[in-house]
């Protein structure tokens, strides 16, 4: 078996493993509307061994971070933070953090964000309160 | 009527213009579980009268940004773009702003992000030959 024979075989047992599978290819090979062989030979193009062997951690820290912007946009906070200024940056932040928490412990992001949206109402109350006491 | 019973009323003519309820008052009842009459009395203490009557134009400008930080989550672009660096960032501008014109258009967020997780799909497998020809 030739060097880059090897290598491959190597790309595809990382690939084939279970949370590969589960996490990336059969998630990713259904919005793409592709199949998981077209979606697994992508991948090996893209991706060099450094790449492939780090890239479910890389996806998990990822996710974090694409939830911390999802929120922000379902909470719209870019609107209450940056453009009204009504919620502070950190009530902001730890919001979304805890919001996160509760997603990574297992409830479901529509639930999540739910209750979140409940407690942002319970923020511009106390806000309002606040000013209307000035 | 005093100073303070006209303010009040220049700011209930806003806050029950059609575009105010139909935007913000209505869907955010919805979302903070409480009625329109207490989400409105939130509102006319958070913001001033100069901050009441712009804040329809700023909505919607909101809309975009939130949109556009909705479909970094949604098509994974921190991911790609950001940790594995296989989507240039002026590609997923490109596709992001295009997605956001198609929903300004009347396309719905789901099928709009749909047809631009398919999208980004052909950008990957480009930058997957360009690899591996290399």
């Amino acid at each position: 078996m030739d060097s880059d024979a090897k290598l491959k075989l190597m790309q595809k047992r990382i690939i084939k493993s279970y949370a590969w599978q589960r996490d990336i290819i059969v998630p990713l090979s259904k919005e793409y509307d592709c199949t998981v062989d077209e979606l697994e030979e992508v991948f090996f193009d893209l991706l060099d061994m450094g790449g492939l062997e780090n890239l479910h951690g890389t996806f998990k820290s990822a996710e974090d971070i694409c939830l911390y912007q999802k929120l922000n946009a379902d909470l719209r906070l870019c609107w209450f933070t940056g453009t009204l200024e009504v919620i502070s940056t950190e009530d902001a932040k730890e919001l979304k953090l805890k919001i996160i928490e509760e997603i990574n412990n297992g409830k479901s992001y529509d639930d999540a964000l739910k209750e979140g949206k409940l407690e942002l109402y319970q923020l511009l109350k106390k806000e309002a309160e606040l000013r209307s006491s000035l």
